[in-house]
């Protein structure tokens, strides 16, 4: 497959640029602070204070999920790559109002080493830090090894339920409480039908053979559960939902949760539409009650076509936190 | 170019599915009215409706800005084709409260025909319609026919405008007047770099040599200014200001707008934002206060790869309801 034509300046500066655009997005709302952070501007003082972060490449996230009941800032890696420590720890600073910050982000290698050498740093100048992992990637490994598991789409519901903690609550013991709670209650699937393309070269990020799609294939194309033949729609939605339903989370009949569709990057709401056709009936079939759905291209990987189904349990208080309004570049709420 | 593969079912039956889907995504607060219309469930009686509506296809749009505080019903089409009709009549008696009907929708000659025939056909069941047709494609003709341009991304910018102040009116009348402000106070051009594909038949929707982009070519491949090779974004981004500020609109020292850079389908929030951050200078050193920045992919055409950038230019009463929160698959606002 040719490479979808990019409209960008030097290929090589392309992690910088996004940032600066994406800053001047919220028009005076969020600051950039040293040389890869977006910061909300007014944070007010005694605030427990969310981070997230992770590589450059994916927008809208992480750093478009900064904003109103959101994160309070995001630390920004380069295209695919983690934000190095000094980053983290810039970022720290600068959201810290003297309760603490909670880490939220994607359970990859290379984020959790520099997430944890940011936290050092940070601890260092006296500020405390918790990390909440995201991992709710199924098809990543099993559910005793969940800690090997990847962070996907998933992570915006989480991201939101803890921005709208972080606004309320008093402790970041607090904070940690609701935002793993999110996280636990949390599960995705993924599956890939075409790689985007890498920014600097123009490569594709991974090679799957044309007609072929791989379920549970993760956003950078790391390896999923099994490569397919491309099927419907119809015939692809049980698939993923047998996928998270044989999973260690059990949804039962009256359950009520967020369910998340999202696109990959070039696949097409139409698609994500014609998938939640398809999603719903099966839901209703276990007596499981969609409380809110949420259709969108929020966690992407450059063009790539493929999309994720993600399901999010409810309970009142995760309930509550769900329905606060919220406004950022990558995800609003009234 | 290869065809992104899809995931759908019969290719014949993307429009409908969809509108199913779309109704589903909903979670009860709208509802399938008819063959191809959604309406919102709970409309208050007395209400001035707003009713929007085109082909499907390029979703969100238009089906997608059904809402809170946003359009309250829409009439669908199959892909790329206006909704006939009977498929009009049935969403303006579904939306009616008694207080008439505005149409507001994409300066197409199909819509306009079938839009005018239902129109009349709503006329006969003694329902008031009027009707304000979206214009903003600068590029599709000279000032002095703006009746021969076409409606592109700056439709979401009108559609939010008028969604709130059809929540707020009490006349039809009034609906009208501030819809057509914010329509005359709109201006966009865009860029293609690639086509989409047909769902049906996996044929690209346009022809576009690679390597070149069609500046100000509509969402459907409709000619342009002209064809360049293409140029990196801060090349770019002067010359589509210069395309907007060379119109009969005029922005002015201390003129407020909302600022959208909507992408087509597959170009990445990535471009947007480098784009972001090569127009912002250039507003700002004309003066031009940017009160709120809008990205996404709002209106698309299936996976074509491009971008355009709409401006609206508020005053006291456009800012009041551009304030105001809105919920919708397609477009929300805190």
């Amino acid at each position: 497959m040719s490479k979808t034509p990019k409209i960008i300046n030097d290929p090589n500066h392309c992690a910088a640029e996004l940032l600066d655009g994406l800053v001047e997005a919220y028009d005076g709302e969020a600051k950039k602070v040293g040389s890869g952070s977006i910061v909300m501007t007014d944070l007010p003082q005694g605030k427990v204070a969310l981070l997230v972060g992770g590589g450059s490449g994916h927008e809208p996230i992480y750093h478009g999920l900064v904003g109103k009941n959101m994160a309070d800032g995001a630390a920004c890696g380069d295209i695919f790559a983690a934000p190095p420590p000094d980053i983290v720890l810039e970022a720290t600073q600068a959201v810290d109002r003297g309760k603490g910050v909670l880490y939220l982000y994607g359970n990859y290698a290379g984020d959790v080493m520099n997430f944890d050498m940011g936290a050092e740093l940070a601890e260092d100048e006296d500020i405390k830090v918790e990390t909440v992992l995201i991992w709710d990637d199924v098809a990543s490994a099993p559910p005793d090894r969940k800690e090997d598991r990847r962070g996907i789409a998933g992570l915006v519901l989480i991201v939101k339920i803890a921005g709208a903690a972080a606004a309320t609550v008093d402790s970041l013991d607090e904070l940690v409480r609701v935002t793993t709670k999110a996280r636990d209650n949390t599960r995705s699937v993924g599956v890939a039908v075409a790689a985007g393309s890498i920014p600097a070269t123009g490569a594709p990020t991974f090679e799957l053979e044309e007609g072929k799609m791989g379920v549970g294939m993760g956003i950078h194309g790391e390896k999923g559960v099994r490569v397919d033949t491309i099927c419907t729609a119809d015939e692809l939605a049980p698939q993923l939902l047998d996928i998270i339903f044989g999973d260690d989370l059990e949804f039962n009949e009256g359950d009520e949760v967020v369910l998340f569709i999202n696109s990959l990057g070039s696949t097409t709401q139409m698609e994500l539409l014609i998938l939640n056709r398809a999603l719903k009936p099966i839901l209703a079939a276990k007596g499981i009650v969609v409380y809110d759905t949420v259709i969108g291209d929020i966690v992407t990987c450059q063009e790539m076509a493929g999309l994720s189904v993600s399901l999010m349990k409810l309970d009142d208080e995760l309930k509550k936190y769900w329905d606060m309004p919220c406004q950022s570049v990558g995800y609003s709420k009234m």
